[in-house]
């Protein structure tokens, strides 16, 4: 049976001030009504129940998170003592959802993207689930067709066509950020794909997997498996969680494992990294401005505002820039400058500001 | 006797979002812990007691500046039913004054600039004062020395010196706000001072030069003088004074009268016009920029921020801004276009959004 698995455990400054540590993206209405990660669980309504919806987040987060998601039962908001990558949290999530379903095939899907159309994704992983069943020992991930040469995602290069498949072709190889001449490349070759980090497999395969590659990993979340729904499954996942390799599942089990799979997708998805992104995701005014709340600007262009409706942010004779204001911090930063929030935060945390984070 | 005349009724857009219709500069503490009204007000003590301080405000702001002046007694607060410049309102307390004292003297000061240090300038409020005491018939202006060629004021050419008096001179003429090349050659001349509009004469005196340049004002103000402390006080004045003509008093008298005086400020003067003045009172940091209450800047400079202690603003790779955050509106603002927070209030105004004005 298909399950869903968000990954919900981020907390991202790119957003800051928006976002902060014990309110990050995922759990933030960016882009709609809806939070990100609401957004994210409705997207498989119909095709995956809330009994078959997992997520995987911190102790921090999970309080709000089961509170935006009332549907989705609380023995399955998993809670992780601490970060440590993607291939613990997947396998973290394997070891329980094979406790009610031996057969589980999961989509494991970041908490905190955009993804459109709705229906389109559900072809797109019904698809996926059915070249799992295929084939058990599938990977199979989803490369989105590159709109420009970007520096900030990992590429796959797809190779043959998976035979009588449309769009559904071998991994050739995984490429890590490139620098931008090597993006125009990839971009110009038109067989390559940025990862999404959405994938299909199922979680006995993922395990055997880590059983190869990563076998202290898996040894460890071996050990804990015997725990799961016991008494004592929340002092074994302390005690062996933050020892487990902190790794990515790209690196343990993607690149080294065979039968991994490409479909191109079909939806328009976005990781909306960046106030830049939550700008193109939006309209934009003749001045190439882009605003949320009352905003009032004059001789000011390509700038992005996002306040509320009842403070008013006036801009006058600015241009490139980003605002944000919220209840306790506004930002005012560079819109040319990717990194000027980081920066910010960064130095919020080293300058006594960190209420601020 | 000499009388303090504060003339308060102004509502300045330059402090914008700080100041607001009916919270003006002069009511707010820009620039120390006191109001800038309250500081006006402290600078006579000693020479000038609240008995003899009046403040001329409108019906909006009469009530906080009652407040903010405690000991100035309900009647000296002036309140004019409108505003119809300089030349009425200082008609409007001379017949006050008159009502008290036939000898006063007024010592008419702006109540939102910053003047330090505050004996220096009561040492030159009583050399004006003997100046009249010695010639009933003078008006005294006080010049203050440029120190850069500044197109937003008006400047006082001085002509041969008073006899056996220094740094006292007649007015040779007065010039309306020059252009650049004009300040720039009014600086070089050495000749020409700023009129900071603090004036020093006799009551009596300014209602003779009103009879003789403004006959129609005038005479308006003779009828009002008769319910000077009277039952109808409020009603004629409401009748009266809207209709007088709305002029200045450098208009309709100085540029008219004879036995004007310029005396060289020996205080230091700031008119706090606009943000860019007000950080130029404030102490700035390596990188030019002027901050006040929590800020944390990366990459930028030159820049002026205010915002308070319990709301951070953030700036990173901004040059050459002005960010003023109060609890419902936030300006940002190019510091290089002298206009922008009119332009702003402009807008303001013309598309509903006068709520934040």
């Amino acid at each position: 049976m298909l399950h869903a698995v968000v990954m919900a455990g981020g907390s991202g400054t790119r957003f800051w001030p928006q976002s902060r540590r014990a309110m990050p993206k995922q759990l933030l209405p960016l882009t709609g009504e809806q939070t990100m990660i609401q957004q994210t669980v409705a997207r498989s309504n119909g095709l995956i129940g809330p009994e078959q919806t997992w997520i995987v987040t911190n102790q921090l987060l999970a309080p709000a998170t089961q509170e935006q998601l009332p549907n989705v039962p609380a023995k399955n908001i998993i809670v992780e003592p601490c970060g440590r990558n993607t291939a613990p949290c997947i396998g973290l999530a394997a070891i329980q959802l094979l406790a009610d379903d031996l057969d589980a095939v999961m989509l494991v899907m970041p908490a905190d993207h955009v993804i459109e159309p709705d229906d389109v994704f559900r072809a797109a992983a019904s698809l996926a689930n059915q070249l799992v069943d295929d084939n058990s020992d599938r990977f199979v991930l989803f490369g989105v067709p590159p709109t420009y040469p970007a520096t900030g995602f990992g590429y796959i290069e797809r190779g043959v066509s998976l035979a009588g498949l449309e769009q559904c072709f071998e991994v050739s190889s995984f490429r890590e950020k490139p620098d931008r001449d090597t993006a125009d490349e990839y971009v110009r070759k038109g067989t390559f794909y940025w990862n999404c980090g959405i994938f299909v497999w199922r979680a006995d395969r993922v395990l055997a997997a880590l059983a190869e590659f990563e076998p202290e990993l898996h040894s460890s979340l071996m050990v804990l498996r015997e725990s799961v729904g016991k008494p004592d499954w929340e002092d074994q996942l302390a005690k062996l969680f933050p020892e487990m390799k902190s790794i990515s599942i790209d690196y343990a089990v993607l690149e080294r494992a065979s039968g991994v799979a490409v479909v191109e997708a079909p939806f328009q998805w976005d990781d909306v990294g960046s106030w830049q992104a939550w700008a193109r995701l939006r309209d934009s005014d003749g001045q190439e401005n882009t605003t949320s709340g009352t905003v009032c600007m004059v001789e000011s262009q390509r700038s992005i505002v996002s306040t509320t409706d009842d403070h008013l942010v006036a801009l006058a004779g600015i241009d490139d820039c980003i605002v944000v204001h919220t209840p306790d911090a506004t930002l005012i930063a560079n819109r040319n400058d990717e990194s000027a929030v980081r920066t910010i935060v960064d130095q919020l945390g080293g300058s006594g500001l960190d209420e601020f984070l």
